[in-house]
């Protein structure tokens, strides 16, 4: 498996996601790094560059900037995956970008909606798969359920979970509950996972259950699940925070805190972002994985460990089969007059309109 | 000041309620007591009983139920409000029964389109009302503006904040972040807090920011704001519990835990959703205030004086005010054929229909 990389836009920079490819590659992964050679340094066995100066990962436009920079590295990184030069995405830059770029070069799976970035979140209980946390700001009830599909044909392949327990984050746990899109969806589940479905459909969960681990996967809107996701890091860095202030306001607190400090340290790093390499980009015909624009290069590495390993695993193929088997694959939209339709691909077109999916960059936290 | 309290709806039973009305009664409260008088036991003056052993708490249609039920005890208490003889609203029940009593009984104030749940949350960075916590499910873009002048005034009049900064949540701080309808909400604010608004508009929050205290205001659609508000309060819970397990690990954790946990309890106790006595009630012609469900005296007593206190410092009146300079009161509907319009009130006509504000029980946090 190959692994095409495109390191613009890391907070530290072109150099410290080169750093990550090397140590990935160190580990087993071949990559293909699209960024400015003059800044990658010497890179081992393993990694190959592509130099690719231009960057789009801080545009405030991304669709925009995608169709006007096909030499910018991550349209570059993407085509390599469209083409079969590589098997994944790494993309160290704006979401945005990627997502664009994505739908643009790799194209939509077939009978996928829309694409859904999935965080795997290391909570104390267990890890529990979040999704949608910001491809797209507005989702409908078909969105939803492809999200529920998709979910749990990542944690089945990649988390190793035989049969997920697939939940709808709402306001409270009963069916009737939550947005009438929320309650379409809850019906919609309910119905299929009497079926076919290859999950458990647990029903909604609200903030502590979704804590306790009462789901392997929740799923929610893209505006939803990235404000969820935002407030468990930012409350979780407070009380870090609150624990630490604690520790150093007495002689005593001093004494505790030092004493408790290297557990509490291990937990920390426990549900550490960085630790688990970043969001799945789900939906598109090849896998996507976005770390955090503030990794360090371990993240980096990991997240480029964590494509390759996606990639083997067939996770495209498996949710799409599983989507099959549902019967939840998108209907085959008639052929617009010209041309095959946007979702069935063909050959790469530049001057077609891009994918109508809503491409917000919708940034990964703290990112 | 007069508090009307509905005894029934609390997990520790109408007992429990009339002791935090005792409670409130010896600070000063005045409190008229409605629930099932056998069970509430002796109480101190102060405190005045009214026998209405019928509760519709745990309905699963509020809006039925209170038309169903005018006997009940939280349709009775509204309707003391509503007449003069108390001044606000606590219930210990459903927020579901509470809002369609409020609705049918209190009415919404002049003007306001919709009522708010407002929860002012203590955090270590300082408190934050967040509004709506789920009085309803969806908003639309004049509902969240009046939001932001209902909590700025309730900063101002019951938090003592002189000029409240007020902050949308979103997933991302960039004006153009957001469903369509929180990108419309925000030029709306923007503009209008170039005017008269009585408070800063300081644009979008995420998690890591809200928690930081970036602003005094949050607002968002009860549906998000109910989400956001478990998902605090759960992370705050289960990070307390990881600490707690760290803390008993091993040996040396064990006497960091012990040095450590005077100090950690404090932290906890001023996070803790009891001691601050609810959410209120905003939006109709007098306050409510809800408590949790699972509150004990001590937290029902809060809530009450709660009440009294925002009662005395004319929370309704004073939203009233800062939305008619702002030019942000809803337009007088035309009334309809046949009696004056809802919005309006007049006489009490239980055969009309409910308002049209949509009540779900969103109840709050762990209830």
């Amino acid at each position: 498996m190959v692994v095409a990389v495109d390191a613009n836009g890391a907070d530290l920079g072109p150099a410290e996601v080169a750093a990550g490819a090397a140590l990935a590659a160190e580990r087993g992964a071949r990559v293909l790094l699209f960024g400015p050679a003059e800044q990658l340094g010497q890179l081992p066995e393993g990694v190959e560059v592509v130099d690719a100066p231009v960057s789009i990962a801080k545009s405030a436009d991304p669709v925009r900037a995608v169709r006007a920079s096909p030499e910018s590295s991550i349209v570059q990184a993407a085509a390599a995956v469209a083409a079969g030069r590589a098997d994944a995405l790494v993309c160290a830059g704006g979401t945005g970008a990627a997502l664009a770029a994505g739908l643009f070069e790799i194209k939509r799976a077939r009978g996928i909606h829309r694409p859904a970035l999935a965080l795997p979140l290391p909570l104390p209980a267990g890890t529990v798969t979040l999704l949608d946390v910001g491809a797209s700001v507005e989702a409908r009830r078909e969105h939803l359920v492809q999200f529920a599909f998709m979910g749990a044909a990542l944690a089945q392949t990649v988390l190793g979970v035989a049969r997920p327990r697939v939940a709808l984050l709402s306001n409270g746990q009963e069916r009737e509950r939550g947005t009438p899109l929320v309650v379409e969806a809850h019906e919609d589940l309910a119905r299929r996972a009497a079926g076919a479905a290859p999950f458990e459909f647990v029903g909604n969960v609200e903030g502590m259950e979704l804590l306790a681990g009462a789901a392997d996967v929740v799923v929610t809107d893209g505006f939803t699940g990235n404000v969820a996701l935002k407030l468990i890091e930012g409350v979780a860095q407070s009380m870090m925070g609150a624990v630490r202030r604690t520790a150093t306001a007495s002689l005593r607190g001093k004494l505790g805190g030092a004493l408790l400090l290297p557990s509490l340290r291990a937990f920390r790093e426990q549900i550490d972002p960085e630790t688990q390499g970043g969001a799945y980009l789900l939906g598109l015909r090849s896998l996507g994985v976005i770390p955090h624009g503030r990794f360090s290069r371990e993240g980096f590495a990991r997240a480029i460990l964590r494509a390759g390993t996606g990639a083997r695993e067939r996770i495209v193929d498996r949710t799409h089969a599983a989507l099959e088997d549902a019967g939840a694959l998108r209907a085959r939209p008639a052929a617009p007059a010209g041309g095959a339709s946007e979702d069935e691909g063909g050959a790469r077109a530049p001057e077609r309109k891009p994918p109508s999916t809503s491409v917000q960059d919708a940034s990964l936290p703290a990112q």
